[in-house]
């Protein structure tokens, strides 16, 4: 049963009539192109033309005014200048219209007094339940209904077929380019909708709702930043809960790109590397070019997901088998060896053939293509591949080759109907559409054909595995005081917080300071504490490796003396004196606060490797110690902590719990928190835990 | 002039008589296409079938026996089974036959008897003269000379355009692959040759002969492996002088793709990280998929590279804009904005358009092509941008949209005619080919559009710049003795290479120790020296930070006991004691012994660095200390050597020419060398040099 949500936009995605306010009878005006779709391809519900100047438009009879169409209408297009969009809004939620979708540009990417009216249409929307797409959008058609309701181009050249993938694009001109690209690969389509200024429906409505129809399998997107993160969060939930794949592009990686994306819309890219990690979460895949997006989004319309990561590789070329195993190995796809038995008997069928896998079976087939039924078969049933990749060049020119390729390969395909099958071939469209109504995946490159196949691989990984839950805030966090805290007070305040440090003293005399050290056990460290002296160590504010309480006494006085004489205006807390802690490896924990994502938390090994090699990996907060680990393994480094250089291996359980609940408690604290940095957090060796060896704690200005 | 080499070649290339033996009547035989393709696509040389079974062949006469050819035969193809072979070829060199292309296989791919075989034709074209490609190979063409001495099934579909690229691959299969991809993409061929076996004609002579050729430009390549490692340097030389693009396919870089290319030629795949070195060190472009080989291939077709990395773009999409902009920062293309006044002049062209750069038109042309027009001007006269992107999504599609393109952006690209114009575009073929006759380069993808024009300049980058010279092997390079050297022995040779060590002593008592020590200076470090004693430290072998004579003289007596209890019957050739020098960063410096490019120095910083994150790098020696600076330079953590962290910078001279010293000796000492590990090598700061803490020098075996 559809979901209320569903059933809210049904009427904007599923339209059983479609009024079109400002129609033209020019079929190349924009108010007359999706009257000449609908007409044309054959849009079978109402189409109702709005124009107080004409008696017909296009053969079909007019309306001088919305008001004056008799029946229900689910979805009314807006093709009018913008002064006149408010009052022509007004009278679609006045007359009971389900959903509007605004062509009209003139809003929030122009001036203020545009945002002004955007305002108002979203009050509109909101007031009178009525959706609204765009406004300054491409419109939006549905596959499945014949309902093209856009101006777009693109589709002048023909009904695009009804298919299982459906688009959701941010940008009109390169939801256009996806559709076109996607069109020329043979997919088929149950939606496409650009957002465009996004006043009421957002672009995760569009995934959201496509996750939830019945006609669409796949989703594209194509996004340059969000407004509402739950709801962009709800929608990539829900279609992992139904298994449908969501391939995406998202732009503004570079900091120019960043720039664009900030000038070019009115919504605010957030940091790539947020981003990143958001899709990770949700198993997301995330496409580097429209390319990519296409291929991939190809490659799971056919439904078939790999088991494992074993992959047989059957070429006509000995060099592009090589070729395609170098890419497996890229991509972690194994190419294991067929059992000898099988390459013995490979052998014997083909004589010159390669049989350890790749199989290279040459030209042999030419003259008796039951080898090559035979081939394929012997891999599956006795080399027990999760998928096949094999290398067929340009027979797609050739309809003889086509049609003997495909009646050698399809019995095997069908015995073995959850095995992908996926060739590298090119030529004619039809030829490779022959392949494809077999379910039998084709791709110009030899490469590109296996990241297709481990794409699968790493989805269905993804759907395998249950989302991270994010855990829930208890109400004993500790809140941050409204003061600024020193380093002890934050350090207290971290330890109860989850992360330990090591055991220490802030003291104000020399002889606190003895006994203090005498009580924490020798040797120990002390450090000036001061909210006025950053660089401690540069001022000789730091004393390390100190083993009596004479030398506690003698180190007090001096890191007094020093400060007073680098700063005689510092405002001096004290002297923190803190059990010395040798051994471990340094890392480094922070938050920061995404101006989209809200509180983000980072990870990294200490030193070079965060600063030099930027080795760091980030989480949306909060999440719980299973996604710490997953972290704490995804940095290049981490070999580092498991024991590299004959060094034991560190305690990484107690890393992800300090992670885990630095999350949580910048959750609980993001109306006042800005950042925190734990740096370093000094992980010892497993069983022995880990500190922080400082923490500095910023609180959010304003 | 021609070289004699190209003479040489001139004939299989560029034949005016070609014999076809074992010539078929069939045109779909290996001895009938070939036949076929010679007359249908009209090669205006002079075709003799040779077949003693018939009068004609596919309507021309035939000839019983190469004898009996009257006229001089330039070029003969070998289509006869492998045991007539030989026979054949001894016929054909007594002919005076200048060359032949054997297709015939069963040779060194299939067994031992067909190795001998291989190296009878070997000694026919040397003894001769005559030129052999293959055997086991699919042919060659000449699209200047109609001559298509191919049976690939490839070239069925009509003539391919003459062009100026060329085509060399050591597969059949895998270069007819590639040949179609290049002209689905529209590029013009001057030859394809298809090198198999090698008995005579190799890949490199390939490559040569095309960057000779004054009908080539472009050179795409594929290869597996090269066992003449001159020839290729050769070529490759040759090319660059020219300034003739070389785009390299060479597969084999997985462990599993190494495997699958040893048992699928008869050549040896060296070492991918190597070829990688050599591709770099003579400005060949290496392509990871076959798209990307034809992509690269095809924009160079058009001789025109960007004279600096400065990149315009203006696009239709703010989005793609976006795109397109991240791809640039990605390949290190600089979107610079344009100067503010020229911004103000676009605004006031086009209200709506982002005027920073990347430009969005959006779509306010539409009614006004010139404003293309004017906005391209700008940009090229005042943004004084290298390389213009643009982004026209499917326009190709329409005939108007690509007339109205052309029409507005031509006089642009005739204004400034060196600066490549790249546009994202697609759609009908015979559209995108009108883009090309105008000088316009046109990409499907966007992001692939921006790394092309990356590859051009980087391309022109290399050119501009002389290859790297070979330095020579001075008379006085020291040699290696031909005993196994231990640790002192090692760094003294290597000292007397140009590697400075520590000053140090290897001493066999005590009080030998303590005037050692008093005369390097104090503090010094003291080791044990024993071919039999690997793990030094672990024994207790290893004494640092020494400080006066007392405690080295226990220091000697310790390590000796130390060694003894723990090895009783190692060999002790003594105690080092050497100065100890602190501070510093690591490095370590290596060579090894590649099979196919012999020795080759390798470069990485210590520790974690080469051990855990493989940032290393590689050259083929000998190398002077330009490259060497350059291989400092391209490691990823070659910051950590410029003063990271306040650390001072390092002195990289020193080091620099520490890695040319020991190229240098790697080549003096390649018939007795087969490895040496220095490591670490101790890089101290700017001015203070750098010195060898360890060294081992492996002989060759055997």
């Amino acid at each position: 049963m559809a979901t209320a949500f569903y059933d809210s936009l049904r009427p904007l995605f599923r339209p059983k009539s479609i009024a079109i306010l400002g129609a033209s009878e020019e079929p190349g005006r924009i108010g007359g192109r999706p009257v000449q779709y609908l007409k044309d391809f054959g849009f079978d519900g109402k189409i109702y033309p709005v124009n107080p100047n004409r008696e017909t438009i296009q053969g079909l009879p007019a309306y001088a005014s919305i008001k004056d169409i008799k029946g229900p209408v689910d979805q009314a297009i807006m093709a009018v200048p913008a002064r006149f969009a408010i009052e022509v809004a007004e009278e679609c939620a006045a007359k009971g219209v389900k959903s509007i979708v605004a062509f009209t540009s003139g809003f929030a990417e122009m001036n203020e007094e545009g945002q002004a009216m955007q305002q108002r249409l979203t009050e509109i929307a909101n007031e009178s339940g009525m959706r609204i797409l765009g406004p300054n959008c491409l419109g939006i058609f549905s596959g499945r209904d014949g309902a093209f309701s856009t101006f777009s181009s693109s589709i002048e050249m023909g009904r695009p077929r009804e298919g299982n993938v459906g688009i959701a694009s941010q940008s009109g001109a390169f939801g256009a380019h996806i559709f076109s690209l996607a069109r020329e690969r043979g997919v088929g389509f149950s939606y496409w909708a650009t957002t465009g200024n996004e006043c009421d429906v957002a672009f995760a409505d569009c995934v959201r709702f496509m996750a939830e129809d019945d006609g669409t399998d796949v989703i594209l997107g194509y996004m340059e930043g969000c407004r509402d993160v739950e709801r962009l969060y709800d929608a990539f939930e829900y279609a992992h809960a139904q298994k449908k794949p969501i391939v995406m592009m998202k732009v503004g990686n570079s900091d120019i790109g960043a720039h664009a994306a900030a000038s070019h819309t009115a919504s605010l890219a957030g940091s790539d590397d947020v981003y990143e990690a958001v899709f990770r979460r949700f198993n997301v895949y995330r496409a580097r070019t429209a390319r990519e997006l296409v291929d991939i989004g190809y490659a799971c319309s056919f439904g078939q997901y790999p088991k494992g990561n074993r992959l047989g590789i059957v070429t006509i070329s000995g060099g592009a088998g090589v070729l395609m195993a170098d890419a497996a190995a890229e991509v972690d796809l194994d190419v294991a060896p067929m059992p000898e038995k099988t390459q013995k008997k490979l052998k014997e069928l083909i004589p010159f053939a390669g049989t350890r896998n790749p199989v290279d079976t040459t030209a042999s087939f030419y003259n008796d293509w039951s080898l090559l039924t035979k081939n394929f078969d012997a891999m599956l049933s006795e080399g027990n591949y999760d998928s096949i990749a094999s290398f067929f060049t340009s027979f797609a020119y050739s309809d003889g080759l086509t049609q003997n390729t495909i009646d050698a390969i399809k019995p095997i395909r069908e015995k073995f109907p959850d095995r992908p099958m996926a060739l590298s071939i090119f030529g004619k469209p039809d030829n490779l559409r022959k392949f494809e109504a077999d379910g039998i995946l084709a791709f110009e490159d030899p490469a590109e054909t296996i990241y297709a196949l481990a794409a699968l691989n790493r989805l269905r990984i993804g759907f395998e595995k249950a989302l991270p839950k994010p855990p829930a805030i208890p109400a004993k966090t500790p809140k941050m005081p409204a003061k600024t805290l020193n380093e002890y007070e934050a350090k207290r305040l971290m330890k109860r917080a989850g992360l330990h440090s090591a055991e220490e003293s802030l003291v104000q005399s020399a002889s606190d300071a003895a006994a203090a050290a005498a009580k924490i056990g020798f040797p120990v460290v002390m450090k000036i504490v001061s909210p006025d002296i950053l660089h401690k160590t540069e001022i000789g504010g730091v004393k390390l490796n100190l083993d009596s309480q004479a030398a506690v006494r003698k180190a007090y006085n001096e890191i007094i003396a020093n400060a007073k004489k680098a700063a005689p205006n510092a405002k001096i807390d004290g002297v923190l004196v803190a059990q010395m802690v040798k051994g471990g490896g340094e890392t480094i924990l922070g938050t920061f606060t995404d101006p989209t994502f809200g509180p983000v938390v980072m990870f990294g090994l200490g030193g070079i490797f965060a600063e030099v090699l930027k080795d760091v990996t980030f989480r949306v907060a909060p999440f719980g110690v299973r996604e710490a680990s997953q972290m704490i393994q995804e940095i290049k480094g981490s070999a580092m902590l498991k024991g590299a250089r004959g060094a034991p291996p560190a305690d990484v359980q107690v890393l992800a719990k300090a992670l885990s609940a630095l999350s949580i408690f910048a959750v609980a604290n993001a109306d006042r928190l800005e950042s925190i940095d734990i740096n370093p957090f000094l992980v010892l060796e497993k069983g022995k835990g880990g500190v922080a060896l400082d923490a500095l704690l910023v609180p959010r200005q304003g």
